[in-house]
């Protein structure tokens, strides 16, 4: 431990991440244009199965069931028709391939008046370094007495307009800025409905494109600087600064930057995989009462999963996916 | 709900699976091809920081660091020189990206006589379907009253031995077997040494490159009908079978494989972020006493982290690694 001598600084160090960083988002496009066409043809295939992704929906893990509550179940079950992630940020094989768009696709329904809920999520880079997805709240036109979100999501909505007409997008001064903070300290803890993901803006603050472009230049110009061996002075914000650009008491879904990358980074990539284990737990609590598929063909009542896709259920033992049971039958 | 009608085979959604997987080993190679030169890169430096790894070891997650027991710690922090991982069935960028291999290299200690310990971990496929990661076991040289595995490594290598010599990977037959699986049925549950990873073999039981290889053909050929749209009979191997290939009685350390796959995935690819936040945890319990870095210098006792790459903390804001401290100063 001892003969080691020419020095390491944090620069060298720094510099080595830019580049794991760079190698990072480079294949983040290249994944997402090779699998472009596969995603097409899996969209295809699972659209012929009826409920599909609410079974998806129902095998998430904790980091989102946390936020599924009953009543979004219920929706997703009796509307959901599909899901679909794409980068807004990748053109033509370039571009910010961290930013994310959710379109989901809804039956005509009892909740609200959309067929087609879209949010995107852009990463962005704030002045001060900080970098993360930031969105827009979406409007969800709630039928009368059903907002599963409490108001929140319209609220959400309201604020950021009335930033935006203010021109300033942290105002704490438009009137819609207190009742906002005032209904999230009283919801937040106790759960709310998963569709106030929908109104999320930031796990911090809102960033806008121009701040964002802005940064990023900085950025740049500071790996240039260290590629070329010159010391980087970083500007590190005071932890005082950090608390002023925080505009979390008016935010009105906790965890939303995590969900959407758990969306887009496990759920959309395996969604076979979850709706087969859907289909493992049907089977395990149906053991008792086993009965021909045949006879279920034109039921009305719950999904039976095993008639959509065939009646074998596959082996727990490990292997890749891709394991197929020769059975061909299929709901109508 | 109502409206679909084509139907969906569990082929079909096999054949996306597929898809879907070869994009993945794509990009596995991709990114390995990618990553190998900044790899480099990053071990020159590091190597220049003395206790880099047996620093990023202290930062590991708890699925490695369950393992991990006090000796082998103080083994490491006084031995480790470095560990690489790279994928020996990568050849010109096609192969098998899967199969891993480390090598951890030691000062000479106390302890063992290897200043090299290498192990190379197969991906592998079964003839009944199963794949996974297998391994020969390592031998460790241990110096006279010194082997932290408690024999464990030794036993392992020597039945592995017999069982070549034998011609039956799996025998039960040869002389070794037995105080062997007597040994792992007193050790397992009680935890013995990381170091007996390297006697690891098998999370079910081993698997020749000859099986691996027909097995793969085979399954080759049920792709390629399922591409044609055939139905592929698949023979699940039955849970009577399974058992039979349990060789889990002689397996010396629980989790290998699952180990590999995390040191290679996780603390590989970030060793410089755990090594950072190893030094973020050094500075939070020397916030008390602060001191000049000059006069520790030529100091002897435990490694002042501050000192190896500058002294000023990043701080705990979110952002990408990269960001850099302004000072230069170094331990020589």
């Amino acid at each position: 431990m001892a003969e080691e001598a020419a020095p390491v600084s944090y620069e060298d160090l720094a510099l080595i991440e830019d580049e794991f960083n760079d190698i990072d988002l480079d294949i983040m496009r290249i994944q997402f244009e090779k699998s472009k066409e596969v995603y097409q043809k899996r969209a295809a295939a699972v659209a012929k199965i009826p409920s599909f992704w609410p079974l998806v929906f129902e095998q998430v893990p904790l980091e989102i069931d946390q936020f599924i509550l009953p009543q979004d179940s219920r929706l997703f079950a009796e509307s959901l028709v599909s899901m679909e992630v794409t980068r807004p940020g990748i053109v033509a094989g370039e571009g910010e391939p961290r930013s994310l768009r959710f379109r989901f696709e809804f039956q005509p329904n009892e909740d609200f008046e959309d067929t087609v809920l879209e949010k995107s999520f852009w990463y962005r880079r704030a002045k001060d370094g900080y970098s993360g997805l930031v969105s827009e709240p979406v409007k969800i036109h709630w039928k009368k007495g059903k907002d599963l979100t409490q108001g929140l999501s319209d609220m959400a909505v309201a604020l950021f307009e009335a930033r935006k007409k203010a021109g300033d997008m942290t105002s704490k001064s438009v009137s819609e800025y207190a009742p906002l903070r005032e209904k999230v300290e009283h919801w937040n803890g106790s759960n709310t409905s998963f569709f106030t993901w929908f109104g999320w803006v930031s796990d911090r603050r809102w960033i806008s494109a121009e701040e964002s472009e802005q940064a990023n230049k900085k950025e740049e110009e500071k790996k240039k600087q260290r590629k070329e061996g010159q010391t980087v002075g970083e500007e590190e914000p005071s932890d005082e600064d950090l608390d002023e650009e925080d505009d979390q008491d008016v935010e009105v879904h906790e965890a939303g930057e995590q969900i959407a990358v758990t969306l887009a980074e496990e759920i959309w990539p395996k969604a076979i995989e979850f709706f087969t284990g859907a289909q493992e737990d049907e089977e395990l609590s149906e053991l008792d009462f086993e009965e021909d598929d045949e006879d279920m063909e034109d039921e009305d009542g719950p999904v039976d999963i095993r008639a959509l896709v065939g009646d074998q259920g596959s082996k727990k033992s490990k292997r890749e996916s891709g394991g197929a049971p020769p059975s061909k039958k299929q709901k109508k």
